[in-house]
């Protein structure tokens, strides 16, 4: 790397890779020893075991391109044969220079959504935003002021099916590689999930497993409880019981409201959906079967 | 209170009056004006509605006694006939010259334990602790240390409706004002309950209602969940289900262990009940059917 | 109030009354009676004594005006001659009904000035908002997006006391209540706070008084501390020395570098700032020399 | 691995690894190489690089010795010239097995001192105590409690270099590893850091660098600021000034007085002194300048 180091190298020209497989010895030796092999320079490196004994292995590791001797293809074939192979590794490779694909669901609530697009434009999610898909037309102007193309798909008892098919082939039409369901209030079908086929990611507003369902704050109120939270998951088949990828919480008394809870809750829903796009967008997370591992 | 000025009040010497009543107005008028004319110098004063258009009324105001030109029987009768009656308020006065009288119950965890009588010997919370009753031999060492009487009540399948008749017998003989239960490992039947008839204060190792009943540190190590906490409530029949006085959380990662969520957990468990001790010591909680208002 | 009750208080016809004085016995009672007497029904009550044998006492009461059997010059007058001259009171009496004028400084960060935006829309904040200044063109596109009159005012060493005038100027004839700094990028003269003579909220990227003046985040970075934190502070001609009206932070790791902290920053700083402003605007802000009382 | 895999590794049969280099590539190849190589079966690895083009290189590693084919000198004189010589590393290896050995300065406070005491009775802090150094009386019970040799040595003006002459001959020759100060109220002079010539670990009752010196409790009531922290750190002869371990801080309100802020801050105190002296007992603390690495 003193020739990497020589020239500066361009933070643009970057490649994550990440890594699940059986634990057994030699992983980090094996997958180090190749990318300093082909002259990959590693940023950052992070892995968890499970059980050093025997659990699973989890690993990502950040990496200029600048000095690596291979081609994208080279790279992905090479690895596969010298390392990957040997350990049974799922794995894959993310270069930051092809920014994700991201889709966005939203109905009616914009702090969220107004959030997430911000924050793209501020340059804080390496993504693009190729639709927005909503079953109101309230969050329109909101969309066009960002210049992202917005599509209306109404969504009641009788046409859910119907509206469902023709979200998903919107987001397939849009090569959509993962949608955020930015407080889009309704419930996503088996059916959907199996015909997107890639990750969607929600906020619930309250710190699942607490409150599942509807209105948490309304319940969170009538409990009594002292803090409120939200959390972010991948949404699967079961109702808000999906791997959590973030959540947090802020102190509430006895003076709040279920209104005035909805109000405070608005910050802590969209700071956590946030953390939980970006850390998705920078291949930070690793799902294990019902849990996450976030690097 | 020029005069109460001219001297310097003793702050010992002051009382606390915590009222509940219908809402109607004219309620702090009244009470303040008897008070002040009475000499009663106020130091603090908060106040609470569920509903200001006929909803319920929670007050709780702190005053000198210096300044008072009415005996404690004298203050009882005068503010009962004067201000209590005809607002149909249920009041109570409680003196900070009579710390209230404590009693623990606890089993094997010594983290709560420790942390209330390094309190009390600090001089944090305003209270005597008469006896300490727990189902094992670990902690009178412990108990011995700070000179409190430590008593062993062995509780088992067999014999848990005497074990409580006896705990009762127990307090009710030390004339405890309130339990507090700094990780009992045994939960209380209605018998126990009704038959001691004073608060209990619980201290759970979850974020209710989240977790409730056994292991929840395992659930949670189960479920993924990012964050973990504590609640402490007063204790009603129902598990876990009793009006909550304090709640916290911390966050934890995917590096976490069901044993070192537990130990992370020791933290956040002494914490939230010392909270929820001194809260209640100092009559800041008022509790309003399965909730609190926490001044 | 059963009349009150009987109909249901609109929520909008509230008024606050802020109150600071020297402490003295019977102010509580004085107040209460009089909002009483003229059937203004209390909704919150909240108050401090920096010291109750002879400090300063602050009161805070929020009440309906439905019931209230007096004009605002009627209620003014008599509020000032039966309660307020005795006890020599500053007071202040203001209406939910009529929002404050906000005006908005700003350079060309975005985070706190949009996330002042989206609240106001949202109807958090209870303001209109007559002009926004800005010394860059930048953030014009959104400033219009919400309809706002967005004036140029470019600021340099030589015409600092030129455009510091112009601002006045401004800032006189929209007949702003409150100046906002929402990352405002220069440092106002006394010459500024004396003409407007009205308050100006700053939000500083540090939890002061540590890191005062320019580029705190490196600042931060170069100590290694392990937590960064905004503060907001009404502004005086000293530097960042302001009463605090509020302060947090967030933890951060050695993996962060000055421009990864000032990202996480920004999250705190409009969190922070916004909860300021709010507190402003509520009149829950009361100045005590260079300290704040916040209800 | 699938050795160790076979029987399950002895939890206290691990070591940690601890490298400081400047960076280049391959470091983490060589490195991990060498473990496998040698059997050792890495249970935890996390490292980090100041600037990846020609920084400053931190590896933390921890593994099973079961498993590994060299005796403790054997690994260390492989290690150093196989690995360490080429890359230029400073670097340390530590045994589970060997609890490291923590001397306690502590005067009248008891919090910080009863935590720590307690956090090792409970397993939570590897090390042994093989004295406690106060120059009060005060706490010689509680010592005595957990059985730990209790030294008083005097400090006034006049005698202070005598003092810590004596108490560098008492940390000598119980042979202390670190020293930890538990709110010891005296500043050591730079002649008792360079006699003892090991960490010294301190906390201090503020945000550093906000309040830096004495009395930050009443500094921080003067400024009116609206949280209060605590700040751990390695102890240099610049006061408040060495490299920070850890932070954290608490909300607070007008409400306070510097006595209560005293009492909350307690509770801040033994949370960030324990985290900073638990991370250091388990080999997370690298210091780089005035900076402090904390994996």
């Amino acid at each position: 790397m003193t020739a990497a180091a020589a020239s500066v190298p361009d933070p643009l020209n970057t490649a994550t890779l990440t890594i699940t497989c059986p634990d057994r010895g030699g992983i980090v030796a094996s997958v180090s020893q190749f990318l300093h092999n082909h002259g990959a320079n590693i940023i950052h490196s992070d892995q968890h075991s499970t059980d050093p004994a025997g659990g699973t292995f989890f690993m990502r590791m950040e990496f200029y391109l600048d000095g690596l001797d291979l081609s994208r293809d080279g790279f992905e074939r090479a690895f596969s044969n010298v390392v990957a192979a040997p350990f049974q590794m799922e794995w894959k490779l993310a270069s930051r220079a092809e920014p994700k694909r991201m889709a966005i669901l939203v109905s009616k609530y914009d702090h969220c959504f107004l959030d997430l697009l911000w924050r793209k434009r501020r340059g804080e999610l390496n993504v693009t935003i190729p639709l927005i898909i909503s079953n109101h037309e309230d969050l329109r102007r909101d969309a066009e002021m960002f210049d992202i193309p917005f599509h209306i798909v109404p969504v009641n008892k009788e046409n859910k099916a119907e509206a469902e098919a023709e979200q998903v082939r919107l987001l397939r039409e849009a090569d959509a590689e993962f949608v955020v369901l930015a407080r889009y209030m309704q419930i996503l079908s088996g059916e959907f999930l199996r015909g997107f086929g890639r990750p969607v990611i929600n906020i619930h507003h309250s710190f699942l497993p607490a409150f599942i369902g509807a209105n948490p704050y309304r319940a969170a109120f009538n409990r009594g409880v002292k803090l409120i939270g939200a959390t972010s998951h991948y949404v699967t088949e079961e109702l808000d019981a999906g791997p959590i990828i973030a959540q947090d919480v802020i102190p509430v008394t006895h003076r709040e409201t279920p209104d005035t809870l909805m109000r405070l809750g608005r910050d802590v829903e969209r700071q956590v959906l946030a953390r939980a796009v970006k850390a998705h967008v920078e291949d930070r997370v690793l799902v294990h079967g019902n849990k996450t591992v976030v690097f």
